[in-house]
């Protein structure tokens, strides 16, 4: 089983995906707690590029787009298809859907480009994917109260709407893949939703 | 007018397009030296990540591949286009054809999967492209007595072979804009070489 947890900032994926994993080990599961964008050495190194605050030069929609397909790949191939040849439960922090919700819906990148990316550099898509959908300014509130923001914590309300409705978008056309649960409630009742499809 | 330079390591890319440009300012044009990958700071940093030999993890060819096309967003984007659209004559180290020599000829990667990279994310191929061609060992002789190898530079014999055969696809199927240089010869034959072209 390939999972994957998605939403916009501060909704509440690290802290579910936690639970879950604690959770499922807790059951004798073999499972590996991974995210994205990084979950290797150098992929990590890859999302440094790609979170860091950087006011002298704007990185580019298609930069950005291909820098996560570049630590995606690795993350992959790495990771995630061992892990899941070795019949281990992968949990994962965000992933491609992430790539449809900030780069298409929120950057405005076609999704045609998307697609010719993950058709030929993805070539294992997730089981099964908890969608966290929150209001944009609670999950802004809970970033905050976490720490320094990075360059796409630092984006206005404006961009996340776009993303969450991206979100939206993919839990219509994958009713059957992408399950929506209500982040807006505490982590302990997210917990039970998310067990409940479990 | 967009030139670049193509060819193994250590075959004189740095050497001529140095020469030219000094050439080129001298005659009072407004040009542009730059590199790939890398040529703004950005970018730089993911050349950074190519280049530098990690022992510990292996860099997946699909990998290496998206973080080149990464970096060339940006440095197309920033640099290359708005010099050209600025009037100024651009002298590029390596571009796309490099991709086509390293990442298909020499790593095995489909032609399939860079087509439609440059046909996506591309949007300006060269006008004029120097290849310079040397036997391998020499150019890897040169490149030795300048220094530390980088993690492409310390790939076998073998592999620059191939990437060599790479180049000589493009020259034949490209003809009118790829031109071989003898770079066997001394840096100022090259030059004069490249000269005569201009
Ligand atoms: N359901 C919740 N209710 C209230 N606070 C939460 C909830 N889930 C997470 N938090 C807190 O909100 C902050 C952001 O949560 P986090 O799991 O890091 O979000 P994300 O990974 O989606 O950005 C953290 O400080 C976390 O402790
Ligand atoms: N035609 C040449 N003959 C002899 N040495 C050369 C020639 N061109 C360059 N060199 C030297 O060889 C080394 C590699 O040249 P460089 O221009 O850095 O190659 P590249 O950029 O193709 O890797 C440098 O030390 C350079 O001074
Ligand atoms: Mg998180
Ligand atoms: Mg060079």
């Amino acid at each position: 089983m390939f999972i994957s947890f998605e939403g916009t900032e501060g909704v509440g994926k690290t802290t579910l995906i936690r639970k879950i994993y604690d959770y499922l080990v807790s059951l004798g599961q073999d499972v590996v707690l991974t995210r994205e964008p990084g979950g290797t050495p150098m992929a990590e190194n890859i999302r440094s590029l790609l979170l860091s605050v950087n006011n002298e030069e704007k990185m580019c929609n298609d930069t950005e787009l291909l820098l996560m397909y570049a630590a995606r790949a690795q993350h992959l191939n790495q990771v995630i298809l061992p892990a899941l040849a070795a019949g281990k439960t992968v949990l994962c922090d965000r992933f491609t859907d992430a790539s449809f919700a900030y780069q298409c819906a929120g950057r405005g990148l076609s999704e045609e480009k998307l697609q010719l990316l993950n058709d030929n550099f993805v070539s294992k898509m997730p089981d099964f994917t908890f969608w966290l959908d929150a209001p944009i300014e609670l999950g802004m509130t809970r970033a905050r109260a976490r720490g320094e923001l990075d360059r796409f914590e630092q984006e206005k309300a404006a961009f996340f709407e776009k993303v969450r409705s991206g979100y939206e978008t993919l839990s219509v056309r994958h009713a059957e893949r992408v399950k929506r649960l209500d982040a807006s409630q505490t982590a302990d009742q997210v917990f039970a939703q998310a067990l409940a499809y479990l």
